[in-house]
């Protein structure tokens, strides 16, 4: 047995944790926003495979000295490193319920499977999609994504791909993406062996939207040159920049092209959400897949994404499979199809759709919208203080909910230029004071700050700018520039 | 904000909420191992998505009523359904303060990855794997499978194969696997377009084990034929009977024929943790790469498995990709290099690795070996049992952990006999007195007892039995048997 030999220690120890954690989350503001993990706890984890036994309470207690203090810092006020959710205190609790249930949502009859459907429901509700299109939840946007181009792929060449496999010589398929799209659905062409070689990859406007002109060129050149263009993938959100591909006029180039039009909204794709941001993913509502997470602006804990499929059958027929430990019954524990592993790569699934469940339960779609708006004018109001600053210069226009920008001290060229705003985005980090990111936008590097984060005030942005000036003031004098 | 407005009223529905649920597990015995979920309580999930926002403790309130009474049934000491861990209470606090952190996996410089770390460190020295191996947490053993199959793909085709996908014009690789093996191999050859013709499905001993001469034969007839053999999968543990495939002559096959030897022991690789049941692995550390899940035999709350590669440079070009939001840096929290996205399909991924962690810490591995030999010995006095009684009819012996029979009436020919067990299983599931499944052997329909529980005791074998016994004759009273 591996449970407690005294329960009531037990309980004792894990209401200890419960205490830690809440005040962890309480205090996180008094903390840095990150800080690296010392040497000294690495060291402290590193030991061989363990044979005896513990007590719970000394493994929490190394827990709690060598690991909780050294977040990934996504949960601070002053997090805009990178597009990733904060988690709420609920959604701790959540989590900590659904591991007591300990289900396997696989398939099968129980309260788990009831849950999810209900959060694929409302996901359906959310995107304007009908009752026959199916969702079910995934790690996130990169499965979900994956399982998109694996449906499309279906539908292309029909389910006898999955027997045959493919083969370009009979049948070339061709997918269409702007260079602003994530690598995951590059690393979802590879994986499906179809191959990165067949998604065309095209130029972005000013704004980091697909070039349609082109995108269009592309598709005729390829069906010309006897190609089969099957899928487009448009971005509700772009990673670098938060771009939206026109969305209404890609639906009706797939429709009259005869591709699959699969959206990557992974963390855009919630702004559906709000009422004053909806009419910027107008066109959503005609796409045949949506890829979206609910790990990013919905707040539940990591981690959790979503894909809907408008063609449920095209769904079901890219993963359902028989076996004989797969015996569907028409009554008791085996009963109660569909299963969700018909439509997704895993088998075993833990209970995900309960801290979504909680989350959507608790603050209700207005709240978790308010935030998002929050965070848009945030990026709006952050973008404006840089333009209007002389040493800080906007690298891309704030499309949503990102803000790209770099320091500017004179006398540098564009490479010193590169190297002293990477140096400054890791010295920001290191002084805890805020975690921005790099990125590149037009070949220069910039700091990136994603505003994913709804503990974020306006108090924030303003240490985040003071920090940003002070550091690139004193780094610019430690290199003696103007 | 998504946080508490009043912080110490929520702490007070935490703890509340974690009073539930230690003493929901402490009690479990005393409830039914399954029951169905009613209808009113699915009627109570059912709503339009919540536009305002709840008060936690009423949404707590509905899950407690709604969801929480209906689990799948594995966490209660009779069920023996499928092959499914059990969890344990510390397993669900790892999982709440993993979602306190809320650490995304993907890659950084934080704590969660330094803990993932130790955790496949651990899983090295488990499995007599060099330190050059890499390895990284998975969903389970079915997205482990996957990323074994992609591994061996790129070991063929040379990593191309990402740009240019599948051609079997070129080259033709063929994989090879027994008819006892998991669905989800299968579904990893259609996922990754290799299609699953080009697995080749070998026949199985008595014992459920790969027919070696039929290996043999058919990749020298692949061979003849101008395709390129590729793969290997052997099993650990096979779903159906737990039986297990002759590991050391497979690898000595895989490397004559030049062959990848992918392992898929889900539950059955964590044998290795036994001194007594290791032997029967032998050969295992000889694999190219091993799949295998965390939430079975060891407990974990799901959902969590492992892939360990021994090519490290293969795996990582399997994956490895790049993106400007992606950038690596020498300092701060974009550093650290390797990071787990180049080794998985995923990029946000959750840190599941604190849940094995404290599982591995906090029981040890002796005793987390000890309730495994509990389960063979389990498994074999079961068979046992079964074989003394004249009603009942072991239908494959036991190898391992799972028992195959049926209850056998007078006077009903094969078919009959199918519907009488299918019914007789549906009853013990509704009866709450225990949980197994139906699955077919030999062509058979049986009762599928699966030992993966650390709470079973040896009285619940008996009152397992006993259920069986009971049921089965007034089943047959009603149709009038003998």
């Amino acid at each position: 047995m591996l449970d407690p030999r005294d329960w009531e220690a037990f309980r004792a120890a894990a209401h200890h944790a419960l205490d830690d954690a809440v005040d962890f989350l309480r205090d996180v503001r008094e903390r840095p926003a990150w800080r690296e993990m010392p040497e000294s706890a690495k060291e402290r984890l590193r030991e061989a495979l363990p044979r005896e036994p513990s007590e719970f309470s000394d493994v929490y207690r190394t827990f709690v000295e060598a690991i909780l203090p050294y977040t990934g810092g996504n949960i601070h006020p002053r997090f805009f490193g990178w597009v990733q959710g904060t988690g709420t205190p609920s959604g701790a609790i959540a989590e900590m319920l659904a591991a007591t249930m300990n289900a396997n949502v696989g398939g099968r009859n129980h309260g788990a499977v009831y849950v999810e459907r209900q959060v694929i429901d409302w996901s359906r509700e959310l995107f304007g999609f009908p009752g026959e299109a199916t969702g079910v939840l995934t790690t996130g946007a990169s499965e979900a994504n994956l399982v998109g181009v694996l449906v499309a792929r279906t539908r292309a060449l029909g389910s006898e791909v999955r027997e045959r496999g493919l083969d370009p010589q009979r049948t070339h398929i061709t997918g269409y993406a702007s260079a602003a799209t994530h690598g995951c659905v590059r690393r979802a062409f590879e994986i499906a062996g179809i191959g990165s070689e067949a998604l065309r990859i095209l130029p972005t406007d000013g704004r980091q939207r697909i070039d349609i002109a082109a995108l269009q060129e592309r598709i005729a050149a390829d069906r010309a040159a006897g190609a089969r263009p099957f899928l487009i993938v448009a971005n509700a959100g772009t990673v670098d920049v938060g771009a939206i591909d026109p969305l209404d006029e890609l639906a009706s180039i797939a429709r009259r092209e005869g591709c699959h039009l699969h959206v990557d909204g992974a963390f855009g794709a919630l702004a559906m959400l709000s009422s004053t941001l909806r009419e910027r993913l107008k066109g959503i509502e005609r796409a045949d897949s949506i890829a979206f997470d609910f790990h990013k602006w919905a707040h539940a804990p990591y981690d959790v994404g979503c894909v809907l499929v408008r063609d449920g059958e095209a769904h079901r027929a890219t993963f359902a499979s028989e076996g004989p430990y797969l015996t569907r019954m028409t009554r008791g524990l085996a009963s109660a199809t569909p299963w969700f592993t018909d439509y997704v790569p895993e088998l075993s699934r833990s209970f995900r759709a309960l801290k979504v469940w909680f989350t959507l339960k608790e603050h209700g779609a207005d709240r978790i919208a308010a935030a998002i708006e929050r965070n848009v004018e945030q990026a709006r109001r952050l973008g404006a203080a840089i333009d209007a600053d002389a040493r800080l210069e906007l690298l891309a226009p704030v499309g949503l909910n990102v803000v790209c920008f770099r320091y500017r001290p004179q006398g540098l060229d564009e490479a010193a230029l590169d190297a002293f705003n990477d140096e400054l985005v890791i010295r920001v980090q290191e002084s805890g004071i805020a975690v921005v990111s790099s990125t590149n936008i037009g070949g220069k590097r910039a700091l990136r700050a994603c505003f994913v984060n709804h503990r974020t005030t306006e108090d924030d942005i303003r240490v985040l700018l003071d920090g940003i000036r002070e550091l690139g003031e004193s780094l610019a004098r430690e290199r003696a520039l103007g």
